[in-house]
């Protein structure tokens, strides 16, 4: 990355700075999208190619055993686990975030058949939002989703609710809820609490077991570093398990799965949220990935993550006419990622990216940067906003190619 | 493998022998087990560097536009397409076989409300059954999963039968339906006609348009070699396109999936078909394992499917005692493998895997062998057979080591 010449004060005595060099970045970019696709882990293309020449290639059906994957989801969810204050057995990855989040607000929904109403914010991600739909119109059973802007929630906890359904960091502001609080008042009400953690795994530290959590799933391909659509994972309160039952009876789900019996028997533990067999390929990628994070204190790493997000915030709102401030300011209840509104965010983020500075634009005017504490340095921040600074006092982002939106934005 | 010493007079003027280069097989090994696993296409690990280093690496998350990842799910649809005999826009690939059937069944079940009869065979494979007993009991409406024999099929089919849920080739004997047949009186029943393709596709032709069959779903890791866990495919006939709606209703399957709307609006073609991000590097090797098929002609392929299967047949019944064919002797209702019973089957396919013969145990008593006219030729058949033969003379599988089971089988 350019900044690689720079340096910064703050960047002194900077613990994570060798991860630095456990990522393959490219030249001339500055990566604050980390928080929408993880980079590269410089380890991970000669694992994949041991997994495919080796392991697929040489071992062939043989490799299911051979080398260990049949165990891969439960052995990946439970590195996952660690980063998410998850005890062993409560995490199995596979299958989309989508997918996982059908599968637990089935199960949760079941838990609680006399309510109807599943509670969300208009802060959600879409697909969970989607996905919460579909289930509701198959049902057919009277359920609402209700949805309530973000700081509404807390009080909109009441004993209608069966479920109270969250993405804990808001994908466009990166407004972080209250898990602990939020997941005690929804208790209180007799109500589930299902968290999905896709702006909070590997982000900073997420506690599932200490807040009491019933459900949560996640993402495998943002502050994972887990490849592009890289495998989700999902999580089950131990003291649900063998209660709290999925509907997409696949047969890794199954309690025998290779007896192939012609009932499905469901498995008593978290492997009751597998369904079909899993991309190999992928969650090989995203196994190799962890390795990055073993020997990282997600304290230091979330110390990082606020002073850089800090710095940026300064620099922007002293130096950057025009742009506004659509994060909280208050570290406490922001995640990873900095977001700021711009008419023209669009246009914006196309010039930045044209100049290096890959972040991420969100409708109708949000420009949105990740900061990742294992690869961007204070250097990067102040480099990026140089850019940035630049860009808006030439007005460079008022150009026509710059206007033009691609599929994906 | 070993056998590209030996010759075979059946194996002259095979169109389809140049095609053994385009894989990766270990020496020593003749590899009856495609239909379990296919094995590596040669040039797929330079493939998925390029998609790791190249795409993933360098251009992160400008990847989806620039390499065309966005389209990946219906590019790859397509091109499976030419092979089961559906025409463009009507096949995604994405998901697991288990839930593409969860799709497709609740669209199929919702396009018959008045109707409460899932009608399947006893030779399914399970995660299909299994599947359909989730939906079932998610849906709490008195539907009914009906399993008759496999040969009791078409007299089964009455006016109470919503959906004729068929894999069309048996897992275990390779028994093989008549899809035109029985998707006619399906249709003449006013039932919709669902077809798992997970031994068909690439195995043969299949004729999913001509057929007039409603709804299919595949497998992409066995005849067509994507790799370990490669994501599987959903066809849906374009009549019913933008009627029958699929439930797992992710942001990917949204009209507008990046305009971040709250509500879910179906797209309306085969992209609601759709549900969360894929796994990128195992459908990138999915992709890349198609080329392979790209210049074949499947009825060329089929005919020495054919000649393999039956050489397989008549030299196994004249050398081989003790083992009793479990699948049809007649080509025409027989898929691309062949199956015998044996009273230890399971320690006699550990014995013939020990000695380099890779085919599959299924319970309780079948040996299986699946010919994949790509890459096994005549020879390989004779002399997978002398293995075979030599096992049984010394009854080298009755050893303690080859009872011992493993966890897949």
């Amino acid at each position: 990355m350019t900044s690689q010449l720079t340096t910064h004060p703050l960047d002194a005595g900077d613990k994570l700075a060798a991860k630095r060099a456990a990522f393959d970045l490219p030249e001339g970019v500055i990566y604050l999208d980390g928080n929408s696709l993880g980079p590269l882990p410089a380890h991970v293309p000669a694992r994949i190619e041991e997994v495919i020449r080796k392991e697929w290639g040489t071992s062939l059906i043989r490799a299911w055993n051979a080398h260990g994957w049949v165990e891969m989801q439960n052995r990946i969810g439970d590195r996952i686990g660690r980063l998410v204050g998850a005890a062993p057995g409560q995490i199995v990855a596979g299958d989309s975030t989508s997918i996982n989040l059908f599968k637990v607000l089935s199960a949760a929904l079941a838990l609680r058949p006399e309510r109807k109403v599943i509670l969300s914010d208009t802060g959600n991600f879409p697909t969970d939002l989607y996905m919460a739909q579909g289930l509701r119109d198959l049902l057919d059973k009277g359920h609402e989703l209700r949805l309530v802007a973000p700081e509404e929630v807390a009080g909109a906890i009441d004993d209608s609710v069966a479920v109270m359904m969250l993405t804990q960091v808001d994908y466009r502001t990166g407004r972080r809820h209250d898990m602990k609080d939020l997941t005690q008042r929804a208790h209180a009400a007799g109500a589930i609490a299902l968290w999905d953690l896709a702006h909070s795994a590997g982000a900073f530290q997420v506690e599932l077991d200490a807040c009491v959590a019933d459900f949560a799933i996640g993402c495998g391909y943002k502050y994972l570093n887990g490849g592009p659509g890289a495998p989700a994972f999902v999580y089950v309160a131990r003291r649900h398990q063998g209660v709290a039952r999925q509907p997409l009876a696949g047969w890794h789900g199954h309690e025998a799965p290779f007896a192939f019996e012609l009932d499905y028997r469901p498995a008593q533990g978290i492997d009751q949220m597998k369904v079909g067999t899993t991309p190999i390929l992928s969650m090989a990628a995203l196994e190799a990935a962890l390795d990055v994070f073993d020997d990282v204190d997600m304290a230091v790493l979330r110390a990082k993550s606020v002073s850089l997000c800090e710095l940026f915030i300064r620099e922007v709102e002293s130096r950057c006419e025009g742009l506004v401030l659509a994060s909280p300011r208050d570290a406490a209840v922001r995640g990873s990622q900095v977001s700021f509104h711009f008419p023209e965010g669009y246009a914006l983020m196309q010039a930045l990216i044209a100049r290096g500075v890959i972040g991420d634009f969100r409708a109708p005017d949000i420009v949105r940067f990740g900061f990742t504490p294992l690869y961007v340095s204070h250097a990067d921040v102040v480099a990026a906003v140089d850019i940035l600074a630049d860009i808006l006092a030439t007005r460079a982002w008022d150009r026509h190619e710059y206007k033009t939106r691609a599929k994906v934005t």
